[in-house]
């Protein structure tokens, strides 16, 4: 017996091998080490192929071998030198990560499925694997990032949660992969509630039909009813628990709390991105700290209001001002993100920040002016422009319709 | 008749005029001009008599005028120049601010009190001032901090109220004098909730004698009693809604926000300076933005948890997580204040924060240090050392019985 009452441990698999897809498998793989009763020691990690000559920066560079000049599977790689050496190089992997090349194989018999893909990769690896995996399994997502449109919201949990029909909280923080990769220390926020969970045995014809797999939107809230499907987790398992979630994704130099709140996670990662920009459309005027942490807290309590707007059942206060996934998250996006620095150049230059992203960043698109528009084409359909004075603000200067200088009258309550 | 059913209008005396003292008197004057049937035209200033020569920075410097190198009267420059040349120089004044030497003139009459007085004059201030003032007057207490000792915590403005008999509220927020006095934006919070209040004739006796004004302890809370004895405002004068109050600090350039909170409004202003050192030690050692992120976010919730423990009765986690006087001002002592500078030095160089106190503030010595020790002995006092982990660990970095490397490991939940 594994644990009391428990004859089975959990298998966890991360879905993603990218450096925040690494990092999380560093972690979580130090962390079934230290916990062997409720997890399987093995973390197998999906890695998308690819052929990968070893960089300068890894610890397995080697000038004058013939190996390194060679291009080599990177999942074989990985399992031979624990380092990603195209993603995460010069951190060595705990032994106990197994890349994982095929992904059905990948996330077979996985109890634990730890989602951290590109955006865009999300709804296609869900198909992928839909019917390949224990109908019980729980997802974490660790995505940044909503999908906004003028039909609403959907969270990257509800998107997984939806088309694998299972549960899938998230995972979001002031974190940078490559520091806590480095194990420097920072903090995080998981958001994990399941709902009270179908215990009979799994019926893979109960998953939801396409049509089911609905967009949120204000007038059509998360439907509750759709944890009737769910399945619940064997009793032979160690419960996943609070407790436990948290025993997989803690550590001494990642400190990690739990909060039940899905949507105020997964939101604060998304909309944090419109605060940075207008952060630093002040800050370019070199009006000081103080308007600039102005703008912060407004636009802090703008996400309360926009949480408790659209997904008024479960949306916490806290979960935007007293936890990592909002107010740090903030505070570290403000600091020295590149949705601040741009918008910064741009109010400091007169240029607008569509030509410093095109200067600067290499063909990269920033994720806060593409937010800023898809928020502000959602508030537009509801008539609620005015009520996100600060949101409607960065939009207003992203179209030149206002500028930064306009920022204290047109937030200034009336 | 100035307002409906008011036949009287409120007189405003700015008691102080620092920089922080004459931006106050500035942005008041602004105000009082602004609503005539609320506020009397003239706001009187009481400056320290001192005699001063008009410096370079002087808009009314003149290097070729005999009358520049000869010292003048403070007030009486003020009132001619429209200019605190000493303290704020290079900021016209509204010709609406009156400078007053005289102490009990300054304030005679007046229904408003705004005081802008260094810490260690407050008390003795008030004792000049007794019994000269309305007995119906209202205060706002703008200067930072609180005192702490072993014995308890106090307020300045439970000072302000307590020696005066009147009702005092405080007003604290991310702010610096010189940005507000040049109308760059930024916001402030001003606590402002008055108990009911006899609205019998004034009775001078009734006031409390020495032995009353106690100390605040956790055993010992607020006396709301103590309202009992405080006199209402005759019906002839407007009333001092939170509405009113806001009218009298609010511009487009200075938001404000009202809240009850006045424990927390104080707190908030003396606590987040030992969060500032705290930042300033990670920041120190190279561990990113996000490490300080999480710093400032812990901070932010034990001064949450410091508030409630001691006056349980008033203070709201909304004004540290929601408010200027809160997370705001957490942020910018944060991003740049001095505590945070010397911290952030002490952990690069090796050298202790005192050391570089020494070396680099020209006698001036930091708040957050002195705060840190105050809190600490009382927190020893109580038994809570652990229960703050984060004020404890500043403590203990001071003490040289810590080091910063050690915060997380410090400040991690069991």
């Amino acid at each position: 017996m594994a644990t009391l009452g428990a004859s089975k441990k959990h298998k966890v698999t991360v879905v993603g091998s990218g450096n925040w897809g690494t990092t999380m498998a560093k972690l979580v793989a130090e962390n079934v080490k230290a916990y062997p009763t409720i997890f399987d020691e093995t973390v197998r990690m999906w890695v998308f192929e690819e052929e990968v000559i070893i960089p300068k920066e890894s610890r397995h560079y080697d000038a004058g071998s013939e190996a390194s000049s060679k291009p080599q599977k990177l999942s074989q790689l990985i399992n031979t030198v624990h380092e990603n050496v195209k993603y995460l190089p010069g951190i060595t992997l705990p032994t106990n990560v197994v890349a994982e090349p095929d992904l059905p194989s990948s996330v077979k018999d996985s109890t634990i499925l730890v989602f951290v893909l590109p955006h865009q990769f999300i709804a296609r690896v869900c198909d992928q694997i839909k019917g390949k995996i224990v109908p019980y399994a729980r997802a974490i997502c660790c995505t940044k990032g909503v999908d906004v449109s003028e039909n609403g919201i959907r969270l990257m949990s509800e998107t997984i949660g939806m088309r694998l029909s299972i549960y899938c909280g998230a995972l979001s923080g002031a974190n940078i992969a490559s520091e806590i990769a480095q194990e420097k220390y920072s903090e995080t926020t998981v958001a994990y509630d399941p709902p009270p969970m179908d215990s009979r045995a799994p019926t893979p014809s109960g998953s939801p039909t396409s049509s089911q797999v609905d967009l949120i939107s204000p007038s059509k809230p998360i439907p509750s009813a759709r944890s009737a499907r769910l399945k619940a987790l064997p009793s032979e398992y160690p419960p996943l628990s609070h407790e436990n979630v948290r025993k997989l994704f803690h550590r001494p130099y990642f400190h990690v709390r739990i909060v039940d709140d899905v949507a105020g996670v997964s939101l604060g990662g998304a909309l944090k991105n419109i605060i940075a920009i207008a952060a630093g459309f002040v800050d370019g005027l070199g009006w000081g700290d103080n308007a600039k942490a102005a703008v912060m807290r407004v636009g802090i309590l703008e996400m309360v209001k926009f949480g408790k707007a659209f997904f008024e059942d479960s949306v916490k206060t806290s979960t935007f001002t007293e936890e990592s996934c909002g107010v740090a998250d903030v505070i570290t996006s403000c600091m020295g993100g590149r949705n601040f620095r741009c918008a910064k150049k741009a109010t400091q230059t007169g240029q607008s920040i569509f030509e410093i992203e095109q200067q600067d960043l290499n063909g990269q698109k920033l994720q806060g002016t593409s937010t800023a528009y898809e928020v502000n084409e959602f508030l537009k359909s509801q008539g609620l422009e005015n009520d996100f004075p600060l949101f409607t603000a960065v939009y207003l200067i992203l179209e030149g319709k206002a500028k930064p200088e306009q920022i204290p009258e047109l937030i200034e309550p009336k």
